[in-house]
């Protein structure tokens, strides 16, 4: 009855916040996660702990994971983009955190002002810190392999480099990895290709998770690849807003609510309520007067005598 | 060198033009076809012949059916709603024609104002004319099941029904089916789901071809799944436009230029050259100055370093 076939991990409050212009005040915040959480998704990815004159639109991370952590069943995510992140992220009450790992390195420079190198020696700190830590407090640690189809940068991507870098990444101490299209350049069978590449270097069981973007209008195409794959947990943004502001031309997360209406369809339980999704989104819809929201179930409507898992 | 794995049958002339306000003249339809076919579009459905007060956008049809049936190595393809529509078709010159059959009576009575026993006797009618013509004279019929994936005014609509009109349409005389989701309801296992049995019911070869819509975002993710079921001829519509004018609150064709960069990338062969096909969105902009254009690619462009087939 409550068992999750797909967990949608959405992104909004931080990819989805930290890409528009406008500031979130923490009170809306708060009451949009909540009602996130109340519509069924289980893991939200809340904040970041970045410097708060580089990301403004963050600034409150450290009280919105202390909020969120004290909503029962929810998955609390931090993106934290070194060990300082990852000690504030554990000591706020995170869940999980996740680290971006650009695999094009002049795109983890321009993102992160870090070589690979450095990357990898942060790994290493990041997990040294979380040994350290009694386990009820230790956060689950996933570094995210950026760039991974592409990057704006530097074209192509090759796949025996992503593939190298999640070894690496998971010798020097990372729990899992993911693969995220920051660029939107996936393709269908290029995610296929991909995943088992990867699986085949570190173990099925350390790649769960990808993260797609909409950039080329292949979104959920990429998606429905992933889940032939039996990749379990997809990335997406309430009304698809967000992407990547470091990757010049690239846009456009997966909007949660088309997600959602594709997994529900396709008979997979994601546990969300369809009905109170839309109170989520009327609740962004608010606190951002000014900020386009995106998506084509809310636009278009359920299909006629459509019931979730049903149809 | 100069074979094409995926036919990219081009819609937009017909199923565009009828949707949209404004009326374009025969000379900018002759050069948008010509320059769609220079592209390397193989197939456009290029007009209907439904009586001029019902769509004076499509009054032209037979003009344009004579001129686009010179151009060489292209499939001229018109939509007839009865028998009088294929003489005038076949009169003049086209390659294949479509009869558009709704599975939902209550959407065929909306549509064309038919009942299923009136089409099925118009099927026959159209075959008997066929078959009095001499073999190059004598276009491909094919008949599309329209909102075989759900219905606007009946909501789901049954697979069997699907089927039992497949079969039916067949026996009375069709050279071929194609499945039609009219409504935007399709989702990609059902897409797979019914092209198994509808094939089962008339043959493999007796349906290569799907026009799908991405009405709720969909529209590519259910390309890859009829890709998956070796289907061969995918309906898509220049920039996006039109839709069904006759189902409520449904619009949004697939767009070609995000069709063809899927296809291209997945290393599928369409003959269709980009930037040519840029140049024929350029003249349909121009000659609907008023109309809203859409697709991914157009918007963010073709992947750096992106090379058709090669990528």
């Amino acid at each position: 009855m409550n068992t999750t076939d797909i967990l949608v991990s959405e992104v909004g409050p931080r990819d989805g916040l930290q890409s528009v212009k406008s500031i979130m005040q923490t009170g809306d915040k708060k009451a949009w996660i909540r009602s996130l959480a109340g519509a069924g998704i289980k893991e939200i990815e809340v904040g970041s702990f970045v410097p708060k004159t580089l990301l403004p639109q963050l600034a409150d991370t450290q009280e919105i994971v202390e909020f969120a952590s004290q909503i029962e069943h929810l998955m609390v995510a931090v993106l934290v983009p070194n060990l300082y992140g990852a000690v504030a992220a554990s000591n706020a009450g995170a869940d999980k955190i996740t680290l971006p790992f650009s695999v094009s390195e002049t795109h983890s420079q321009a993102n992160l002002k870090r070589s690979h190198e450095q990357l990898f020696d942060e790994v290493s700190a990041i997990r040294s810190h979380l040994d350290s830590l009694p386990p009820s407090q230790r956060p689950h640690f996933e570094v995210s392999l950026s760039t991974a189809f592409g990057c704006t940068l530097e074209g192509a991507v090759s796949e025996s480099a992503v593939t190298r870098s999640a070894e690496r990444l998971m010798a020097q101490g990372a729990d899992e990895v993911g693969l995220s299209d920051t660029t939107g350049y996936a393709t269908p069978d290029q995610v296929k290709r991909l995943i088992q590449s990867v699986r085949r270097a570190v173990g099925h069981d350390k790649l769960t998770g990808v993260h797609l973007h909409n950039t080329r209008g292949l979104g959920l195409a990429n998606v429905l690849a992933a889940l032939e794959m039996d990749i379990t947990t997809i990335d997406s943004s309430m009304a698809g807003i967000g992407g990547c502001p470091f990757a010049p031309g690239a846009s456009g997360n997966i909007v949660t609510e088309d997600l959602v209406f594709m997994l529900e369809s396709m008979g997979l339980n994601t546990g969300i309520d369809f009905e109170k999704l839309f109170e989520s989104r009327a609740i962004l819809a608010a606190a951002l007067p000014n900020e386009e929201l995106f998506g084509f179930i809310p636009q278009a409507g359920l299909p006629l005598g459509w019931v979730a898992n049903e149809y």
